[in-house]
């Protein structure tokens, strides 16, 4: 390995080949080097729960096998812990890992917005809420960068399904862009600064995101002040010369010589200014001199702890979902019964670029009998699904297990191939065998635990009754094994949230219908009402909601104060353990704004916290809010605003467990438009300049008598053109065309 | 007046200002006469369910008195008739009206989609369904023009709200247009050819329908082959010159002398081509010359037999929502106490331009009176809402009244400032003191009879169980208040369906969030699942569906057959009569397409029939479906395509009240697109050309095994480039580009 270099002196003696092979790659995994200009290759990999990085034997395909590393949560899992200090942990950790393979850059992390259940990648975001996503995102880029590595936020943007993914257009409007999927994006880059960050392989609004000016430059480096570089997803660039003039820097993975060439013609020809391209080489430059030390030290990372670490994080991003009757935690292992083949054969990862060889596994069957107790198991059915034969012997072994037993566990979850990249999940529900399974079970015993493992929502609603508790693992990691034991046993006590909302059926979910697209569009029909956004402001029932979570202990809200300085929202809340053991809880912020002019979702997540608390023990927690949670994103003056009127806070512990709200009167700003001839009567009336001036012009009829109810409110909303050129009210064209002029004059 | 006289002759000596001056109206109801071509002004009139020409002495908005005219149910009434015969009689009577008072063209019928319950002009249309719109558009435009004066078919397109809906943007996406907003427009122009079409005052994504080529002219003229004229919404064109290019040919009402002058400088530039001038020209002398001879003719028309067909109409198209325990009819007139203002002042139309001048008003409180009852009479609550105090002794009044009852009708409805014209509705519901009124009276009499007056759907879902039977009745028009009495009193029996959905809660409906838009656009979110489209995909609860209407008596349905010829289906129905009175039953028959590759809704409405019955009497009604009714509007390849798999054809008497259904196995055309390079791996496999080709050029590296199902299926959804570039299966960019131009060449 070479010593770091002088970026800008490396630049200054390259050719123009030279230049535009750097920004492609050299293989599937590698960058360019430049050997004669001392410029070594680097390697990225795969992200982002663990490090993917590929054997020499691997298939070609570079999905095959990889370098054992720790399979941390995914970031279902991660996220669902909503801890920002247990995150940044998890972070430092791939951090370790990644520099002690060598590796410049772990492909991850993903805050893409779960727009709906099924997207077969969701195991891979961290939430359908943006604040959730941007905060995780940000302790996990902190966390890794920590390291002297880099990351590479991903899919930017709007890569919200697997389904058609190389060629989709995602059709979201400017507002929805802005206050769904790009905040977590935002939130990311200008808090923790990736090294890089990935564009996505879909249009947006009909051009690539490889292609994207306005994505590309005019957000993430104009308004964003992004400094890193921006990499295609493997395979995303279509038209390198294009793409670069959009702002992106590197293609990956190598593509052959062709788009290099093209690079080279194009600045040859000036059809791309030889500037561009030098921005680019540098950037690509810069990330390999910055990574160089780290890849250059001899560094090792401690197994057993990183594994340790995993327990500790799949178990917070566990969510107890129902407890009823206190049935968890078990307070014996005695009469315990084990069912279901996930139990022996762990979910603990998605399929595709993100999975991991893990450096070891535990197995909840495994981690159960290690504390001690028998366990009795039965598979009670086939992870397949299987021939029907097979799965009624199983379930007759199932059920003879379960009505010898005192408790039964039951561990369900979605087969490994329903959730993976590159395609999207075929339904919601687990499959009829599994639930087929329970229902035999709860016949013979009540006493029923279910534990899922799923990558993503699914529908509990049709089986929920059947068991008092059910546990939500999401996909936990290699340790998640461990992780349930500790919970069930109660060793530790479950603190984790949901991250998105559970719909009772898909077709309560807001893509429903607008999902996955047709002919290569796909419309976000839905705009702003994304996850509890639709869930709660079309007040409709669902399974649980966005934010909840149960644990062994309980927890008051009192004392909940908000006050207003500006736009600036100060909130106080106490939080009290109000149980038997230790616990965390965590403590939500939204924001209603009741009288807005535009269509505002219910609630809005603005902060939260996660507060660990010993029994009886209260601890005041702030929260700082300030105008941009309070704004939309206007889009007819296409930026934020914060619209003066009533605001209502509210603290609670979910986005239907509101446990106190303040209203604050907020001072707005003002949002009139230009007066034209178009604005309405109501426009020009509620105008400070041009009111007056028109009611001074307005010369009614003198036949005419009152206007009634009706015809008022049918006026008001009519353009003072359309009224002029009717003639009726003493002013005509001419007269508006001189009263606009008047208004714009001041 | 002149005699009629040759179009051509005429335009040939036209001045080009003269011609410029034909394009747009003289006055607010004229168009221009040119008095030395002899060419003289004719009027127009509003519609659409009566004539409202305006008197000599009326306010100058145009909205006061009118001479006297039949008021007719207006189209929510109309429509809910399902009766195309009855319907064109009442077109007939409208034409006779038109013609006796020497008018041209009276402005309607309006056949915009019922987007949302909340648009304050849904009064004005048919319905949420496009069949259902444009067949009864069809019948009243062959009616009124069998009297040789004309209609215009409004409001020319996605209109469908009133708010800011002379600037707002509808934005739809194309396959949403030809399957709903369109094809009620398309049925009524190419089966009808009404004599004007009305542009709508909105933009359709981003052009005012008045300016929009695509609009006026491909679909209109060269798709659909109209022969009339174009005119605008009063007030629609902001500038003539492109609106004449894009189709329209009249501007009303007139605008000043600036548009003429902007023609005539536009052609003398050469910016507007004289031939287009031309058209717009010639369209307004044929309009006029065929429009003269009516005007010409001594015609009157008779009163009372205009009430009468009004009577029948306003029975034919109410709607019995519910009538448990046969509490309907009344078997007599005594005990039956009447409550709620609406009796006696009763709704009968909606505000705005539809506004008609009655000939006579039959309050229902005088035409059951006047069957000799004693009716004894409570007002049970102010229309406007008024001082809690006054409602407070009304309520107590209408209590007292109806303790003494044997049974109870109640009138309710909106009060009429809520449905205009010019503004949207502000809620789904009734108002309070009216439910308010309503539960008192339930508490001391349970034989309760709700009559609703409204214009399009209300929530009844907080108070329908307090009235074992409900009597929607829309806004009837003049004779609503007799039609109401024969109703009630089993003089005739009720045979109205459903055209709208009732939802229960405004936040089920489609439009919630997406309506009335935010910045001047109004987002189509929900597509193509608008009505029961919507509530069925959804499988969503509703108060009542789409199609609902209960009689006096039952119908049976035998012998449902369909049979397939080609992509013609024929289907046939035995209905029977079961009950012990005559009545009448609408067919409905419905298409399913489970298969296809576009999300098609549930269900949808291809075919119905109104069919009047004795007791026990039995007929066969056939049903003709064509490969549109089969289609869907390809967004990929922008035309109709049948997609071959299992289609079912399903007969009912609602949406929800299927009463059998016939499966059939369409075959269907391929589909194939263009192969290319960004064609997916499943896309050139099921080619029949490209996939033996691609089979052939893909060489697996010797080292890769087989593939697992996750990488199958990720595979089969990637672009075929990505996989070339990856380089990996045998074949590169340029083996690629060989096979696309190998299928190319077939």
């Amino acid at each position: 390995m070479t010593q770091v270099f002088d970026v800008e002196r490396v630049l200054a003696q390259l050719t123009l080949e030279e230049k535009a092979s750097l920004t492609s790659g050299s293989d599937f995994w590698h960058t360019q080097g430049v050997e004669r200009a001392g410029v070594p290759a680097v390697m990225v990999t795969d992200g982002p729960h663990g490090l993917r990085k590929q054997a020499e034997d691997a298939d070609h395909l570079g999905l095959g096998n990889s370098v054992p590393a720790t399979c941390f949560p995914t970031a279902a899992a991660l996220g669902s812990s909503w801890d920002v200090e247990l995150v940044t942990r998890v972070g430092e950790a791939l951090g370790r890992e990644t520099r002690a393979n060598d590796v410049a850059v772990l492909l991850g992390p993903g805050v893409n917005i779960k727009r709906t259940p099924l997207c077969g990648r969701n195991f891979e975001y961290v939430s359908e809420d943006p604040v959730v996503a941007g905060e995780l995102g940000t302790a996990i880029v902190r966390g890794i960068q920590s390291q002297g590595v880099g990351t590479s936020l991903k899919h930017f943007a709007a890569n919200n399904q697997e389904s058609d993914r190389m060629r989709v257009s995602a059709e979201v409007d400017e507002r929805t862009l802005r206050e769904i999927y790009l905040p977590a994006f935002e939130r990311v880059v200008t808090n923790a600064q990736p090294w890089t960050v990935m564009c996505a392989y879909n249009k947006v609004n009909g051009t690539y995101a490889s292609e994207n000016h306005w994505l590309l430059t005019e957000i993430l480096r104009d308004e964003w002040a992004f400094e890193g570089l921006v990499v295609s997803d493997w395979g995303a660039v279509h038209d390198r010369v294009p793409a670069l003039a959009a702002g992106l820097d590197l293609q990956m993975p190598a593509a052959g010589p062709r788009p290099d060439e093209e690079v080279v013609a194009a600045v040859r020809d000036g059809s791309l200014d030889e500037a561009v391209l030098d921005v680019a080489a540098r950037r690509v430059l810069h990330l390999v001199a910055r990574s160089l030390p780290g890849i250059e030290a001899d560094d090792t990372f401690d197994v057993d702890a990183h594994h340790e670490l995993a327990r500790e994080a799949a178990a917070a991003g566990s969510v107890l979902l129902k407890n009823d009757g206190g049935l968890l935690p078990l307070t014996s292992a005695a009469g315990v019964a084990v069912i279901g083949e996930f139990a022996r054969t762990p979910r603990y990862q998605g399929a595709g670029s993100s999975q991991v060889n893990p450096t070891r596994l535990d197995a909840p069957l495994d981690a159960l009998r290690a504390t001690g107790g028998a366990f009795p198991f039965a598979a009670g059915f086939t992870i397949a699904g299987g021939p029907s034969g097979d799965d009624s012997a199983l379930l007759t072994e199932a059920v003879a297990v379960a009505r010898d037993a005192q408790t039964v566990v039951v561990f369900l979850g979605l087969p490994g191939p329903d959730e993976s990249e590159g395609y999207d999940r075929p339904r919601l529900g687990l499959p009829d065998n599994q639930v087929a399974t329970l229902r035999a079970i709860a016949e013979v015993n009540p006493r029923v635990v279910v534990v899922l493992a799923n990558g993503s929502a699914v529908s509990v609603t049709d089986w929920r009754d059947l068991a008092p508790a059910i546990l939500e693992t999401w996909l936990g990691g290699q340790a998640g094994g461990s992780a349930v034991a500790d919970l069930l046993l109660g060793v530790r006590t479950p603190s984790g949230r949901l991250t998105e909302t559970i719909p009772h059926r898909i077709e309560d979910t807001p893509a429903f219908g607008n999902f996955p697209g047709e002919a290569g569009v796909v419309r976000y029909g839905e705009g702003v009402l994304v996850g509890y956004r639709w869930y709660d402001t079309r007040a409709m029932d669902v399974a649980y909601p966005f934010g909840h979570g149960l644990s062994y202990t309980t927890f008051a809200y009192d004392g909940i104060t908000a006050s207003l300085d500006g736009t600036d929202v100060s909130v106080q809340v106490t939080v009290t353990n109000t149980g038997s053991v230790a616990g965390a809880e965590v403590v939500q912020v939204y924001v209603r704004d009741p009288e807005a002019s535009v269509l505002r979702p219910t609630r809005e997540l603005k902060a939260f916290a996660k507060v660990t608390l010993e029994p009886g023990e209260s601890r005041e927690v702030s929260f700082a809010l300030g105008a941009r949670d309070l704004s939309y994103w206007h889009p007819g003056l296409h930026r934020w605003v914060v619209e003066g009127g009533e605001f209502v806070i509210e603290v609670g512990a979910s986005s239907r467990d509101i446990r106190g709200s303040v209203s604050l009167d907020v001072k707005g700003e003002p949002l009139w438009g230009e007066l034209t001839v178009m604005s309405t009567i109501e426009e020009w009336f509620t105008h400070p300049v041009g009111g007056p001036l028109l009611q001074a012009a307005l010369v009614p009829p003198a036949d005419m008598g009152p206007l009634d109810e009706t015809m008022q409110a049918m006026i008001m909303q009519m353009p003072a053109k359309v009224i002029a050129e009717f003639g009726l009210v003493g002013f005509d064209r001419e007269a508006l065309d001189t009263l606009v002029a008047k208004v714009a004059a001041g």
